[in-house]
C-alpha cells in the first residue's frame, strides 16, 4: 500500500498522476499486462478467492531465490495471513516403500469427496539432487492430481533444510488463505526434515509397514516419539495378521513414553491404502485431535509455540551462517579442529579464540 | 610462564631483583606463602602426580567467575591436556528416588577393590537453586567419600546449562591428568542436562525401576535411545519378578530403535545397588562395550566428534547470546512476537527485521 500510494506521489511529482497514465493507454493492453504480471494486491486478492493461478504464482515467488521476489512474497504473505490459519496441518512420514503417495491420494480422494479442500505439500532437501524426489511423480496420485478441490505441490528445491522449511511454511499460509482447509506435508523418515515439518504441524502421521523391523525401515531414532498416531500401511491380505500384530507392538512401544504436553494418547491404526481401509476411521481419530487439543487449549498454544520456534530458529541460523561463512573464521576453524584432535587445545579454549577474530 | 617473568622484570626495573627478595624473606615465610597460593606451574605437576589438594584448587579456578582465574584454569588445563584423556567416562542418570547414589557408592567401590581409581562428577543446572541438589550430600556415598582411590565433586553452580557443562567438562580432563581412569558423571533424567552429559562420555547408562511406568517415572523422551545400558536397580526380594519382566520389555523397546553408529546393540540388565548384585556383571558390560568400541575405531572417532560438538556449541551460545542480550534486541523481540500472535507478521519477516536492527 506505501509502496503504491509513494508510486503515485511520484508520478504527481513529474506532473503525470496514474489516472492520466492510464487513461492513456488502451484497456486491452492494461488488461494483457495485469494478466502477464499481476500487482501484489490482485495476487492477494485472487488467493484470496481461491484461484489457483494466483497460489501458484505467489508460491513460485515464495521459491524464488531473487531478492525481488522475495520483497513481493513478504508482501503477499503479509496480505494474506489475516486469511489463513484455518486448517488443520497434518505431517505424514515414512520411508519410501511404505506406501505414502498411495496413502495420500486415498486420504485426499476421502477428504475431497466430504466437500474439503486439501493441499498436499512436501518438505525434502535433497529433492533438488536426487531425481527420485517425493511428490516429484505426480502420476503416483493419479485422481488427486485431477482433482479440482485438491492442490499438490512437490518440495521447493535447496540443499539447506533451513531454506526449504521456510518455503513450505510460507506455501502453508498461502494455501490457508486459498481456502484449502486440510494441509497435508509429506516427508522422508530419515533425516532431520521430520523434526521441521513436525514443528510445522498440528498432527504428525508416521506411516508404517508391518513385518519389517524398525531398523529394517529405515526410521530415525526419534520418530516414532513424535508422532500423534502410527498407521500400519498395507494391512490386507496376508499382510493382515503380521500388522495385527504390529499394531500391539507399537501400541506397547508407545506407552513407554511419558505424556505428551498435548495430553493426547498416541494411537496405532490399521490401514490399506490400496484397498481404501481404515482411511475414514484415521480421519475420525485427527478430527478428536484436533477437538481434543482445541479444548485444552493445546492447539492454538502450539501453533504459537511454533511460530516462536521457527522466529528463533530463523535467527539462530543466520546468526551460524553469518559467522562461520567469514572466510578467516573458515581458515582458523581448521587450524583450531586440528589443534584439538592433536590435544592442544580444548573446545572451549578454541571457541574463545574463534570469537574473538 | 609469561606472567612470572614479566613481574621479576618489573622488579628489576625498581632495582630489586627477585632472587634480593626472596633471600630478604625468611624461607619459611615464602614456603608458607607458596602453599597458600601456588603457580600454575605447580599445580600443574601437582595434578600430574595425583595431588587432590591440587586438582581440588584447580576445578575451583574452573568453577570461578573471576577472569583472573578463568586465565588461570585454562592454562592449567592446556598443561594438563597432554596427560588426560585415557580413562572411560561413564554418563550416569535416572530420575531421583531410582538409587543413583547408592548405585555410584557400590559401582566406585567395586572399582576401588579393583585398583581403580574413580572420579564422581555431577552435571545439575538447577543444583544453585535447590537444596536437594544431585552429590550435594555425599552422606549418602559414606564408604566412597572415604575412600583414597574415589575423587567426589559435586555439580558446578551456574543456571545455564552450557557453563555447567563446560565446567565439568574441564573437570574431567583435570581428574583425568590426576590419574583417574574412571569418570563417572552424574545427571538427572530430567531436563537437557542428559544431552549435555551424553555428550561428554563414552558410555551412558540409564538407571530405571521396575513397576513403575516410565511415565510416572518422569523420564525424559529421547533418553531411552540414548542409553547404551538401561540398568534396573533395586532388583531384589519382592522386586524381582517385576524387574525381570521389565527387562524383557525394555529389551524389546530397544529393539525398535535403529543400529547405533557405534555398531553396538544396547542391553538391558538387572541389578542391586543395596545389595551389590549385578554391579560386576555392569563393570564387564562397560569394559566390553569399550573393547567394541575402541576395536571399530568409534571410541576415538566418537570423541573427536565430541569435541567437534563442544567447540561449535559454544560458539553457538555466545552468538545467540551476544544477539539476544541486546537491549534493542530484546524490546523488539517482544513487539515482533506479539505482532506474530497477532497474526500480523510472520516469524521469517520478523527474524529478518531483528536481524536488520
Amino acid at each position: 500500500m506505501t509502496k503504491k500510494s509513494k508510486s503515485s506521489a511520484l508520478h504527481n511529482i513529474e506532473g503525470v498522476s496514474q489516472s492520466e497514465i492510464t487513461n492513456a493507454t488502451s484497456i486491452s493492453k492494461i488488461q494483457l499486462k495485469r494478466k502477464a504480471k499481476p500487482t501484489t494486491q490482485e495476487l492477494i486478492s485472487d488467493i484470496i478467492n481461491g484461484n489457483i493461478t494466483a497460489l501458484s504464482r505467489a508460491i513460485t515467488l515464495v521459491e524464488s531465490s531473487n531478492p525481488k521476489h522475495l520483497k513481493q512474497a513478504n508482501d503477499i504473505i503479509k496480505g494474506c495471513l489475516k486469511h489463513a490459519n484455518a486448517s488443520v496441518r497434518i505431517g505424514i512420514t515414512g520411508v519410501p516403500g511404505v506406501g505414502k503417495s498411495t496413502f495420500i491420494e486415498a486420504f485426499g480422494m476421502h477428504l475431497t469427496s466430504n466437500g474439503k479442500k486439501v493441499a498436499v505439500l512436501a518438505v525434502d532437501p535433497s529433492s533438488s539432487l536426487s531425481k527420485g524426489s517425493i511428490l516429484g511423480d505426480k502420476t503416483r496420485m493419479e485422481n488427486l492430481v485431477k482433482n479440482e478441490n485438491a492442490f499438490i505441490r512437490p518440495s521447493p528445491s535447496g540443499t539447506s533444510l533451513g531454506g526449504v522449511a521456510r518455503k513450505t511454511r510460507e506455501t502453508i499460509i498461502l494455501c490457508e488463505a486459498a481456502g484449502f482447509e486440510t494441509i497435508m506435508i509429506e516427508t522422508v523418515g530419515v533425516g532431520q526434515s521430520e523434526t521441521a515439518v513436525h514443528s510445522m504441524v498440528d498432527f504428525f502421521l508416521l506411516l508404517k509397514l508391518a513385518g519389517a523391523g524398525d531398523e529394517l525401515q529405515g526410521i530415525k531414532r526419534g520418530i516414532i516419539e513424535m508422532a500423534d498416531a502410527i498407521a500400519i500401511n498395507k494391512a490386507d491380505g496376508d499382510n493382515l495378521k503380521a500388522a495385527q500384530l504390529a499394531k500391539v507392538e507399537f501400541n506397547r512401544a508407545l506407552h513407554l513414553y511419558p505424556q505428551k504436553d498435548s495430553e493426547w494418547q498416541p494411537k496405532v491404526m490399521l490401514c490399506s491404502a490400496l484397498k481404501q481401509e481404515g482411511i475414514e476411521e484415521l480421519w475420525k481419530l485427527i478430527a478428536s485431535y484436533i477437538e481434543h487439543t482445541k479444548t485444552n487449549n493445546y492447539f492454538e498454544h502450539h501453533r504459537r509455540e511454533q511460530n516462536k520456534f521457527w522466529l528463533l530458529q530463523t535467527i539462530e541460523d543466520r546468526l551460524k551462517s553469518d559467522f562461520f561463512s567469514q572466510p578467516k573464521i573458515k581458515e582458523a576453524l581448521k587450524l583450531q579442529l586440528q589443534l584439538i584432535e592433536d590435544g592442544k587445545t580444548t573446545p572451549f579454549a578454541a571457541a574463545e579464540y574463534l570469537l574473538s577474530l
